[in-house]
């Protein structure tokens, strides 16, 4: 017999049919087994009468133990039916029974709440639970919509490389590997020059790579490996041109979340409110530092909140000193950058701005900053050979889902989330 | 003025436009000066004519300049139109042009042949040539349909780590990474064992991440860094559930190409050929090895094209100790397991197979390979908790771009290649 996905069996009323799923829950009322059967589709209530030849296999049956079974679809009589859950309104008549595969005896019941490290250590089977895999059913939708809101603006999508021979940006602390020979590259920390390399080919580039920061962190908005988000676009007017496309991509977004998941939208007003980093730092009555502190983000947050009904505030014009080498310096603001962060609920999920576009006056900059020119000798190639003024960003992919479901740890919104402590299983310090 | 896209010229005869892009061709004839000028949507044909206000600038002006210029759309004469080229019926009469941005240098013509190290020396200026940005957008097309197809077979997408705490597969070298505190992480080989923890969590998923195998090849058909197409799910009757699945999205992928970018589709036949590897021996008049020689590939390829009419034949049953420990034993043909190749034009794309589901089973493999099975227990939680019969496949994007548009050299389909001595520039063994 063909197997019948659970979300097609109230079609399939009256008729007998096979259905293979995991067990969620089991109810041995003696005479009559309930449990309800899971796949890919949906959940229905199955039921073994007392007569049935699945009797004995289903006093067996333990929850996540997986099962074929042949049933009869059946209608529920009138006082059971529950309009509240999926097939609430039929029944699996459970004939035969078989078992594909047991389980050991589980940790605790599948989606009780635990504390994360408990669910981390327990990922293969929490994951499982309703909850988790509705997290990453909207990553996926998230990042599926991202790319389709850029092909849609006809950008090329592109396979950015991990390995990279030097720490690139300067800035951010790479993870060295141990490559041929004896020699020693890094992990991206991001996929900037590359993409850049590629507005020279395509114009318009994205990419969602994997980068890697091994600064030593241990907060909720920290990842030493996290999926990047990255558009870079040429022949702009300034890093406003970015912050449209950026802006377009969020609402597209969030739209496919709330269609798709019925994930209630952010506020996004007619226009995002922008302001500089030191008009923010006025409104909050704090000092100019050269970046905001997290409880500063918070702050201007609830201020954009508040005054303009907006989750989302970009801050612009960061100071030359805490961006990277290639950022635009604005010609009108000496000193500050046509660079951006966006801010969501609270915390940074998106940097970019325009950058330089000149081969002489990005040497220049790599120099200043004392960094050695011949490590960018090929990305330096890209502006040698002639380059549009250009632009892009960096969306956090973990961060944006956290925030849009609002969840506490930016780890939660993380399929396996590694840390300073934990590749999977907690690292031991005491073994290489 | 707003910007207008050159293919969308042709509609705007008669009228002064703004037109962004690089300079491709610059042809002086004293009095007259023609450029093409290209930018994402394609490529015109400009002319600076004697009293243009543009004419002392366009006399300066060299290939891969960037440019902005104003100017008039006018049909060409009948006896210039040339119908074989994008905008062949019309030209853009520069009235105003300038400069954003000059090239140095040039070192060499954009698109002549150069060897590969050449070609991969000057990466960013060589990926502007119209031959390699079609690679790339051949790629491009090629994983939106992976994903395409296997959403709607119900696949989610996932993002798998790369950074691991061991060589999961233990066959495959892995690259050392310097994680912290002094501990060792990895590179992934594959995604494997995730993707088999992500069957019990959606029954169906994919990925399409960057691995990594460190082992020291240098052949037309290694990289140390590439993309994987993978797949995995659950509930299958045996590996010829996953082979049907694969070869309905190669056919998906290979139609979309065709399509999109007019490259002729390969000869797939009604049913891809399926050998058991010693029955391909057996043709080949070879031994019984463990594995195909590449010569072998390559022979059974030409056999399959002759007698089937197909680019694409399966390799099955490779023996039990030459795939990896989660493979399936095939309980009739002992000795060998129910596991696949896909070869496509000479070289193995694709590798896939039923995989082991039953923890103690699966544990003992793992000793009986001389593994530490704490190395394994994150995953083997997905075992003890429950898993059902499954199988998947992974697919080398660069393998299969490079096969589908007949490239020599696998190199040739990857954007930024890593190889023993290079990570975009040459790497020096004299400095670490």
């Amino acid at each position: 017999m063909e197997r019948t996905l659970i979300n097609a069996l109230s079609a399939s009323v009256g008729n007998t049919v096979l259905v293979q799923g995991f067990v969620s829950v089991r109810r041995d009322q003696g005479k009559l087994v309930f449990f309800d059967i899971r796949d890919r589709s949906g959940s229905v209530q199955g039921v073994v009468l007392p007569k049935s030849a699945a009797m004995e296999a289903a006093k067996e049956v333990r929850p996540e133990w997986v099962v074929s079974v042949e049933g009869k679809v059946n209608k529920r009589p009138e006082k059971n039916i529950n309009e509240k859950v999926q097939n609430g309104d039929i029944e699996l008549e459970i004939l035969a029974l078989t078992v594909l595969s047991k389980a050991k005896e589980l940790p605790f019941e599948l989606g009780v709440e635990t504390n994360l490290d408990t669910y981390f250590d327990y990922m293969p089977y929490t994951l499982r639970s309703e909850r988790a895999k509705r997290v990453f059913k909207v990553q996926e939708t998230i990042i599926a919509s991202f790319r389709e809101a850029l092909k849609k603006e006809q950008f090329t999508e592109f396979q950015a490389p991990v390995l990279v021979g030097a720490d690139a940006e300067g800035g951010a602390a790479a993870f060295p590997v141990e490559y041929y020979y004896d020699q020693k590259a890094y992990l991206a920390t991001s996929p900037q020059l590359y993409k850049q390399v590629m507005v020279g080919v395509y114009e318009r580039a994205f990419a969602t790579p994997k980068v890697f920061r091994a600064e030593k962190h241990s907060t909720s908005r920290h990842l030493p490996e996290y999926t990047s988000l990255d558009f870079e676009m040429g022949f702009i007017k300034d890093h406003t041109d970015v912050m449209r496309v950026l802006e377009h991509m969020v609402r597209h977004v969030v739209a496919e979340v709330g269609a798709v998941h019925g994930v209630e939208a952010p506020r996004i007003p007619a226009a995002i409110p922008v302001l500089k980093l030191r008009e923010a730092q006025k409104i909050l009555n704090v000092s100019e530092e050269p970046d905001l502190e997290p409880e500063h983000e918070r702050a201007i947050c609830e201020w954009a909140k508040k005054e303009h009904d907006s989750d989302f505030v970009f801050i612009t014009h960061y100071p030359v000193s805490k961006r990277p080498f290639y950022t635009y310096e604005d010609e009108n603001d000496p000193g500050y950058t046509k660079s951006f962060d966006l801010l969501f609920r609270g915390l940074e999920v998106t940097t970019g701005g325009q950058r330089i576009h000149d081969h002489d006056l990005l040497l220049e900059r790599i120099h200043g900053r004392g960094l050695k020119a011949e490590n960018f000798s090929f990305y330096l190639q890209t502006f040698k050979y002639g380059m549009p003024p250009h632009g892009g960003s960096a969306t956090g992919l973990e961060r944006f889902t956290a925030r849009l479901l609002e969840l506490a740890n930016v780890k939660e919104a993380t399929l396996f989330p590694r840390d300073l402590n934990r590749i999977d299983s907690l690292l031991s310090t005491d073994e290489s």
